[in-house]
């Protein structure tokens, strides 16, 4: 326990010198969906390979088809060992008018309640994330000479342009990669106040639809009430999709569903969360989700059918009188527990095939998809955690699923046969993605000590 | 009636400089729509009026707040006077690549069937036709050194941008286009040896919806299965919008359209027109309009709504997972009989709104129409025009309603108190609006002898 108490003070000793290298994280502009930013790209890769080449591990940049992986790992035969995985690019950070400050001049701010931060384009999402790890390994480092387990730290550079280059990555570092636990440090907190570990993670099943007509546009005063229009016939597919209830009204859909049981139901139940107070934020009021589900089910444990875009015809300025010869649908489903994207799309084909007319045609696109996540509720690494996070923070950490869907997940459970913890310091407040990104000062300090803390719990 | 065959045989003796005309005509890239044409506009404007000042008319070109409108006029005394309407501008004529020349670059062709054409943007649409007029008139004046009608001459250049100061135009010289009869060289012939009369339109209301949800777009992982997606509320108002039967289940909507007199059905009837011979053409065969309807029913004398376009979310390559923050569609109703675009356009909204949830809104943007336009069939000038074609064609004229709305017809009956003829002669396979546009030889040699026989026949 004395190392444990000796890794947090060092971490509190180090705060100002760990802020300073993470400014100097934050610097690097490390856009990865932008070709202008490679080379930055690559510095950034190079700086997190210093950091752990720093720390002892012994560290290979990964060339990849686009940014390379950064591979660290100490082999001191630990009982145990953990996966670490976090990414140093980041995302766009136009429009660049709206912020308040150069996104890659990182500097303190305050929240209008006076929360101390930390602004920059990747303060939250993930470089200082990523760190909050990195400063723990240093503590115990420092303290101790090494970690309580045996680290393996992967840190990718095109998390946020969709990991083009990683499954082959996992495939063929298969061997390197194994572990005990993986660790993502890419999430949030239930509140500024209180912990959260994400043990849950929707699947996603992408596709796109093109329903075709005639083969032209048409006039719609020459041919309209005899021409079949692909639009009137997209959206019958689309509303048909959902019955009065809310529910996705695809046979078969809720086959592979299973219901939460009746615990986490009235545990979910006492966290509050009202369709009112989840959607004000954003402008709504009333779930349009299935009827006599809490919101938190909704948007968590229940799957969904939801068009992402469509377009058909004419859609620039004024009036055009067509019978658009097409018209095109982007769609995706979230996916729970035991639903297999490849039985869902076929089960949507059928129904969207069941809805064409005899002349017309469609044609299904870009259909990829993964499943969900769940890590099992009585996983001894998931109590670990979770009593090392209440020391922290002094509150029992909430453990929830999240309606997201982070494909290295599954990857990590499907390649290497290894359960993930999601564990992160991020606020609903961040603006990840956002102009003004920013982290908690209180999440940079106080996760760097929760890691501490874990890594002790887990070793 | 010697004049009459007098006429004609210049007609015949005049082709070849009457082509040439044409021709030169045709060359000046007239795009109304394209600002960077506004020259060529211009040009267009005076050609015609020097044409028409070389046939002894007093001509005008007055400026508007677009392209100018061409005005002449012949004041005779004689006993009736005519309003001749058509339009010097064309079509844009992307995409260029489609076309097998330069569109403005007249030339000779042939159709598949050996019909011999001439191939150009405008050559159809409207300046091949609007000379047919001209032409008629020539060959009066060479040969009586007069017209048998007095002729109102009015030539726009803004038809293919919707005549935005057309209105304005009309009521502004109510007092000098008073005529007689209307004539409109603007359509088409039931096929290439049967001449035809339009004697209605279905009018037009145009409307555009954006229904609106949450204040931003949404993360589909975060959000979906709670939040309302704005593109599902539109598809489920479009799919609302017809019944199972194809008619338009909007409340009230028929409620001003009356049926067809038993005579013109069995009329109609006797025509053959099919779904599976009409649709073929463009790529369909089912009829999706109003069952146990004729097609020609559907097309002519029947009342439609259309999604003209459609947008919202994500629209562009692969996939982004968003519930949007708002859809669009543009919709436009071809009317008929009684129907009341006002009064369509409230029941259309009170439609809309009866289906829109309790936070979200719905905005109307750029709603604007006209009525239904009908010729009674028992006008003694229809009679005339009709006996005239026949003369000419060998067969009896097809007089039929056009599913088109061409709203200057509906302005010279409210402006100006007179019935419109629409008699043109263009082909179905014109390719009017598209790529490798053409008007048939014939077309414009028997289009130009229809007119001298039609002049005569109304004096």
């Amino acid at each position: 326990m004395a190392s444990v108490d000796n890794a947090l003070q060092a971490v509190d000793g180090a705060l100002d010198a760990n802020l300073a290298r993470l400014f100097d994280f934050l610097r690097i502009p490390s856009i990865s969906t932008d070709p202008a930013h490679k080379e930055a790209c690559q510095r950034a890769a190079d700086w997190v390979a210093g950091e752990l080449r720093a720390l002892g591990l012994a560290v290979d940049v990964h060339p990849t088809g686009g940014h390379p992986v950064v591979l660290g790992r100490t082999d001191t035969g630990a009982a145990r060992r953990v996966l670490f995985y976090g990414h140093y690019d980041v995302q766009p950070v136009d429009p660049l008018d709206l912020w308040d400050a150069a996104p890659f001049e990182p500097h303190f701010g305050a929240t209008p309640d006076g929360r101390r931060t930390i602004v920059a384009r990747g303060a939250a999402d993930d470089k200082g994330q990523v760190l909050t790890f990195l400063d723990a390994l240093r503590a115990f480092k420092a303290t101790t000479g090494g970690f309580p387990v045996d680290v393996t730290v992967l840190l990718e550079g095109e998390e946020e342009c969709g990991s083009p280059h990683l499954p082959a990555f996992l495939a063929a570092h298969a061997g390197d990669l194994s572990a005990d636990l993986a660790l993502v440090c890419d999430t949030g907190m239930w509140d500024a106040k209180t912990p959260s570990i994400t043990t849950s993670l929707r699947g996603i099943l992408h596709t796109e639809i093109t329903v075709t007509g005639a083969d032209r546009d048409l006039h719609s005063g020459l041919f309209g009430g005899a021409a079949r229009n692909p639009i009137h016939v997209l959206a019958k597919i689309i509303a048909d999709a959902h019955d009065d209830t809310g529910r996705v009204a695809i046979p078969g859909f809720y086959d592979e569903v299973v219901e939460l049981p009746e615990e986490v139901r009235a545990r979910w139940a006492s966290l509050g969360m009202t369709a009112e107070t989840f959607l004000k934020p954003i402008g709504l009021s009333v779930s349009a989700g299935e009827r006599d589900r809490q919101v938190i089910e909704q948007i968590q444990s229940r799957p969904t059918f939801e068009v992402n875009g469509i377009y058909g015809g004419y859609t620039g300025a004024g009036t055009k009188t067509i019978i658009a010869s097409s018209a095109t649908a982007k769609i995706s489903f979230r996916l729970v527990a035991d639903q297999d994207p490849a039985k869902i799309r076929d089960a949507f084909e059928a129904f969207v095939k069941a809805r064409i007319p005899a002349d017309c045609t469609v044609t299904f696109h870009e259909t990829d998809g993964s499943r969900a996540f769940l890590v099992p509720p009585d996983s001894p690494d998931l109590a670990r955690a979770a009593s090392a996070l209440e020391a922290e923070w002094g509150l029992k950490p909430v453990t929830i699923g999240s309606g997201g869907s982070i494909p290295i997940v599954g990857q990590f459970k499907r390649l290497l046969g290894v359960d993930t913890l999601l564990i992160g310091f991020g606020l609903d407040d961040d603006r990840v993605h956002s102009p003004n990104e920013k982290y908690d000062l209180s999440s940079f300090h106080k996760g760097t000590r929760s890691w501490v803390r874990i890594l002790d719990a887990l070793a």
